[in-house]
């Protein structure tokens, strides 16, 4: 088998953690199989050089915060390959850029457009290990790019691609996939495995284990994805295509986010072009906009709700006073104290009710509903965030997720 | 004027002296230079990543030490072309494979093959400041690779030449080349121009502040270095061709070494490639062997002895063993209580009875003569090492260095 592995920055914080990661993959290569490693910076590496572009300068530009920290990979990567060789395996560390990794020019988040492997498969062939530093690549200029957030999930799973692997894992600090959150759900069980949209829908929805974009990437390729602990041997969470048949679970996991906040604006004049003017703003302020609810209140006059990330709701809020006149609407609210949860199962869309058996357990605890948002396999609703907790237990019960 | 600007490692140790570097940079951009800048690793960044491997590994292997080290000097430009953008002039920087150095595959220490250098001529032609990672280059399969000692003079020099640059400036931690050590000559005066060979004999003999290799190449271009503080605006020291005219100092500096160590083979048969066989055992365990003396003591017999790096010595020694029977001397002597003292003028090649001088002035002070050792422009020889602040002050004073 071909693997592509992926190994996050909690799992080679330290020259121990590296070795042990080391040891890891030459027992999968004694076991016969050709392996490519992606990894990440080691632990704190990029808080390290924040500090410093801090110190020197508060706009440190995009291409030279690339060419900054891009350097955490290919310390990690020149690490690895010495603890690999040092097992008595060969072995030899890439960069982004040697790894034939191309981007478009979006600096600090990328896209790969391209992944030249000639030199990965040569590699391969002599019977390497390779160790290719995640999270950057080069754009046509032969400029350092890097990827964004979940960067090295997204190499890892455009590697496997390209190279046409049978499985891609993801070594991450979990053990896999668990229907709720374990630290708040202690009856929540780890799934053996899940669909695409189920896992795109729960990574969009606040589950750090793996990043949308890589899910997407892995789903369009179908190449299925292993999500595991770098810490334990055991089995995790494969990531895959399943049939219809097979989805017998009408909700598969909860998710909840409490870095949420809503902003309400009042009387907004209906006309065309109007929300465009208000989205797209926060669109320029590079503010995801989540759940978007627009009620209309009488002729030619809406009220206009959504949620933002908790930590953009002063941006977003300045933005709002700037916008004012110019959109028209009368006045705005807003609220932080709100959390988002959510169900997600790639069954509901055959199975009728799921709604209302979710809208009423929250119901039976007291728990009051303020935006709803749904799509063909996902339920959100936002609630009070000190109701968290209560909401992710009682929908985990309701929808027997512990005898999964 | 094109300006190649090289600053080392105490230069930019930490935040503060990138600014003022910064600073120092644009503002000689602004008396409407072009500048490309080389910069080292900060401080002791090498240290830290060396302290990292040695965790990991005791064989790191040179592919992956390139890799890993390179990473040093890709922060110091990300972070010094930040600084110099803050202060409002456009600035890019580049790593050495950026700059298109291209090197040999000899790890750790490669030599610079060519530079291609249409990025920077297109960068510059834009009026940007350029800021390029010294010490490391590319070979011909797209691997990073380093220079070894003294690699980011040999960037900045090498990048002049490509250039043709008008001058290249060597920014350091003192103020210039200096008649003798100034931390134990107190007389010690600065050089305001010294000649390339001058320099060369004095760079190998000892004197810190300029890698031989990097003089070398700025000799065989004709690229005049000016070697100054990074501290201070004073000028500093010219490196360049200095025609015999001017040359009416004999002596133009004094140069002393306290690693140096002496081993002495006794009663080697004097057949051909006797001798060859003892240095190239050294040769091949990578140590650097200084001064040679061989005297024939009576028929087919020589005795050999020459000096080698103290920090070489017990690896030396152990070499001797090993080599004993097959070369065919009967036994050995060492001694590393020796130092090295030099004078160096190139005006001494036509201006007889100055070695009498040097071993007279000695003399005078009860300084007993080891080996000695002649160039065309130099003239060293080992002494008892307790002795060689006393012998550096003293040959100062014989050839009026203090009224230079």
């Amino acid at each position: 088998m071909l693997i592509v592995q992926k190994y996050g920055g909690s799992s080679v914080a330290d020259a121990q953690c590296i070795k042990r990661v080391a040891s890891r993959i030459t027992k999968n290569k004694n076991e016969g199989h050709e392996i490519v490693v992606v990894v990440s910076a080691m632990g704190d590496t990029t808080d390290y050089l924040v500090d410093l572009v801090n110190e020197v300068t508060e706009n440190p530009g995009e291409r030279e915060m690339d060419m900054l920290l891009s350097t955490g990979e290919q310390v990690s990567i020149a690490l690895l390959a010495m603890a690999v060789k040092d097992l008595g395996f060969d072995s030899i560390s890439m960069t982004g850029a040697q790894a034939g990794i191309y981007t478009d020019s979006v600096h600090t988040k990328a896209r790969i457009k391209e992944i030249q492997c000639d030199r990965l498969r040569d590699e391969l062939a002599m019977g390497k290990i390779i160790i290719v530093a995640g999270f950057q690549g080069l754009n046509h200029s032969g400029d350092i790019t890097t990827l964004g957030r979940g960067g090295s999930d997204t190499t890892a799973v455009a590697l496997a691609i390209a190279l046409d692997a049978d499985i891609c894992e993801i070594f991450t600090d979990v053990d896999g996939v668990y229907t709720a959150d374990p630290r708040i759900v202690s009856e929540a069980v780890k799934l053996d495995t899940i669909s695409y949209d189920e896992m795109l829908e729960l990574a969009h929805l606040g589950a750090q284990v793996l990043h949308p974009r890589s899910v997407e990437l892995a789903k369009i390729n179908n190449i299925p994805l292993h999500v595991r602990s770098s810490f334990n041997l055991n089995s995790g969470t494969i990531v895959k295509e399943v049939d219809n048949m097979e989805q017998a679970v009408v909700v598969t996991g909860i998710a909840h986010d409490l870095n949420v906040a809503r902003i309400s604006l009042f009387d907004v004049p209906d006309k065309p072009g109007i929300a465009w003017k208000v989205f797209q703003a926060l669109a320029e302020a590079h503010i995801n906009v989540d759940m978007i609810i627009q009620s209309a209140m009488e002729d030619n006059i809406n009220d206009i709700s959504f949620t933002i990330g908790a930590s953009d709701l002063s941006i977003a809020l300045n933005l709002m006073d700037s916008i004012k006149n110019d959109v028209g609407f009368s006045r705005y609210t807003w609220d932080d104290s709100i959390a988002k949860v959510s169900i997600v199962g790639a069954g509901m869309a055959t199975n009728p009710g799921v709604a209302a058996r979710m809208f009423g357990a929250l119901a039976k605890n007291n728990i009051n509903l303020d935006m709803i948002s749904t799509s063909e396999i996902k339920i959100s609703c936002t609630i009070n965030n000190n109701q968290a907790v209560e909401a992710v237990n009682a929908l985990h019960k309701e929808f027997n997720l512990d005898k999964n």
